[in-house]
């Protein structure tokens, strides 16, 4: 088998944790299998560097940023290479520049495009463990890039695809993915399979096991993902296209609090006017999400819709620039303690009655639903932010998922 | 002009000292100097990373600690191109990487075999200030080496030389070369113009500013280098193939304590028993200096030489064990409270007077020489390590090197 291991910074954060995960790949590969290790930066290795970058230029270039950035994982893995050694494993260090990780041009959000396994087969062939420099890449300018927030999982992905490697196993604190977040619903339940679109579901919606990138990256390359804890040898949880067929309904119940609900009220009704209203948020590159449209009335109608917490100021003064043009509205109404909710399960696609249970159960439990979205996979509702725990726990326990 | 301009770890070791030298280049490039600027790692960022790969291995691979060591320089150009850009000049970090700096296969200690200079030609030709990693280069198996003791005042002497610079500044915390180290010898006078060939005599003597290797490389290609301070704007030294005809008949005088005395007593007079003594201190690495043998007498001779201090039980050891052998001897002394003391200067060449005339110096300052070594260009006395200042003082003064 070959196997391509993913484990974050703090994994690798200091001499003993090094010394776990050297001790962790080392037992796969005594057992005939070809390891192939992706890491991170050491701990808060990112942040300092960040921090020293700051202290010299505070709009430093993306490119230095990326430059100084990429020294991060590259002292990861030579430490990795000297522990697996002198734990009598022969292992080989490799960054992006050896492994030829092709990106687009964009520094410090860039996507990968091509990966050139030449090297890392020899080195495999050479019966070493081959540890590789996640987050970072080469453009076509022989530049480094890095591939922004959950990078490290993405080149572990690309890597898993490129290889054609059996499996992609990605390490963190916890034992897989859960039903729901453990520290909100206490009866969560670790879920042993679960789909690609239900896992995309989970992690945009705020269950941040995985990031959305390397998950929509494994699915479309088949790569199948299993996400494990590093601190045990529990089994984690199989992230793949097609899962066993007594599968639930439902699969998990996630939350987002990094949610804020703006209401333009008793806007201008004309054609073209939300058009307008959303074409000046994506402008600012603002991602607008649930939206209500209410029904015009003396000319004039009410919008509302969520945006993610930290950008909801942005948007309303973008909104409130636009007042005395393009925009006219009596007010505009910025909601923060607000969350969504939701429930997600390859199941529903071919059951009516999932929305409906929902909306029963938070009923019961005296949670006032604000708005609602709903996809094939998904329901979501927006709520008040105090009533999360509650809403949670009275949704996972409706569908019967602690069990 | 096109000027190379190398920077050690001290002067780039804080946020003060980063925006002093990038001052200091930016000055260079508004005058209209294409500028290409050569870093070290940061203070005692060197240091530091070899510590911490002890921690994980003592026996850590050359291959996977020169993997570890480059991250130092790659972080100083990155937050040195940072700093200029606040300062409003653009300017470009590079790696051995991006310069394709080539180099022998050896790990720790390789040599540099070539560059490419079109990636710096073509950022040169934007208007950029370039800054280059030094120290590290890239071997035939596309990993990282490093370049050894020295190793960026070569990489800067290189690219000099690749760039056909019209000059290579070497900045260190002294104006310049001086006559001797001005802490032993108070009256020491900084030297305006020096050749190559006394420059390697004096770097390879212990006068510590430029690594000789450097000094080859630059006397090979012709490259003028220019030794000044990074804390003035004093014009330093300028070293080059042929100096002002009023040369000095000596131009400094230097001291090396890092130099043991090792005799070998009653050592059996057969042939080849030099030969053997010294291949068998090669073999191990270890280089040989100063030798004297005495007239053969009762079928033995007695051979005594200097050697590196830091290597000299070694030496001992190596000797002894093969006293039962091929080295019949009576016994091994070995005398550490050596130093060797030299003048250099091309003028010597011409002049027969200046052995005599520094050994009636010492003579006069009560100064036993123990054994003598001279080259063309350059005189050395082994003395007792306690009489080095007076002997230096000494020898200055009968020189008039002070003046």
């Amino acid at each position: 088998m070959l196997i391509v291991k993913k484990f974050g910074g703090t994994s690798v954060g200091d001499k003993d944790r090094i010394f776990n995960v050297a001790r962790r790949c080392i037992e796969d590969y005594k057992k005939g299998n070809q390891v192939v290790v992706v890491l991170s930066a050491m701990g808060k290795t990112t942040d300092e560097l960040l921090a020293k970058a700051r202290e010299i230029n505070p709009n430093a270039s993306k490119r230095e940023l990326d430059m100084l950035l990429t020294t991060g994982e590259q002292t990861s893995v030579s430490l990795m290479a000297m522990a697996m050694d002198s734990l009598g494993v022969p292992a080989i260090s490799l960054n992006a520049f050896q492994v030829a990780m092709n990106t687009t041009s964009t520094y410090g959000n860039a996507r990968l495009k091509r990966i050139d396994t030449d090297r890392i087969k020899h080195e495999l062939s050479n019966k070493k463990i081959v540890i590789v420099t996640g987050f970072q890449g080469i453009n076509k300018y022989d530049d480094y890039t890095t591939l922004g927030r959950g990078g490290s999982d993405t080149t572990a992905v690309a890597l898993a695809a490129a290889l054609r490697a059996d499996a992609c196993e990605i390490y963190t604190d916890v034992d897989g993915v859960y039903t729901a977040d453990p520290r909100i619903v206490p009866t969560a339940r670790k879920i042993d399979e679960i789909t690609y679109d239900e896992m995309l579901e989970l992690s945009s919606l705020g269950a941040g096991v995985l990031h959305n990138r390397s998950v929509e990256m494994a699915k479309k390359y088949g790569v199948q993902l299993i996400v494990r804890s590093s601190l045990n040898n529990k089994e984690g949880t199989v992230v793949k296209e097609v899962v066993k067929m007594e599968e639930l309904l439902v699969s998990g119940v996630a939350c987002d609090r990094n949610t804020a609900r703006i209401a333009v009220i008793e806007l201008e009704d004309r054609p073209g006017v939300a058009f307008k209203l959303f074409n000046h948020l994506a402008n600012h590159g603002i991602n607008v999400d649930i939206i209500l449209q209410s029904v015009g009335r003396n000319g004039t109608k009410d919008i509302s819709f969520t945006v993610a917490e930290d950008v909801a100021e942005e948007a309303v003064k973008i909104i409130e620039r636009h007042r005395t043009g393009s925009l006219k509205c009596s007010r505009v109404e910025l909601e923060k303690n607000v969350a969504k909710v939701s429930v997600v399960g390859a199941g529903m696609m071919t059951n009516a009655g999932v929305a409906a249970k929902m909306f029963e159960a938070l009923y019961d439990a005296n949670v006032n639903i604000k708005q609602i979205s709903t996809s094939e996979i998904r329901v979501t509702v927006l709520i008040d932010e105090k009533f999360v725990e509650t809403a949670m726990n009275a949704v996972h326990e409706a569908f019967a998922l602690s069990k």
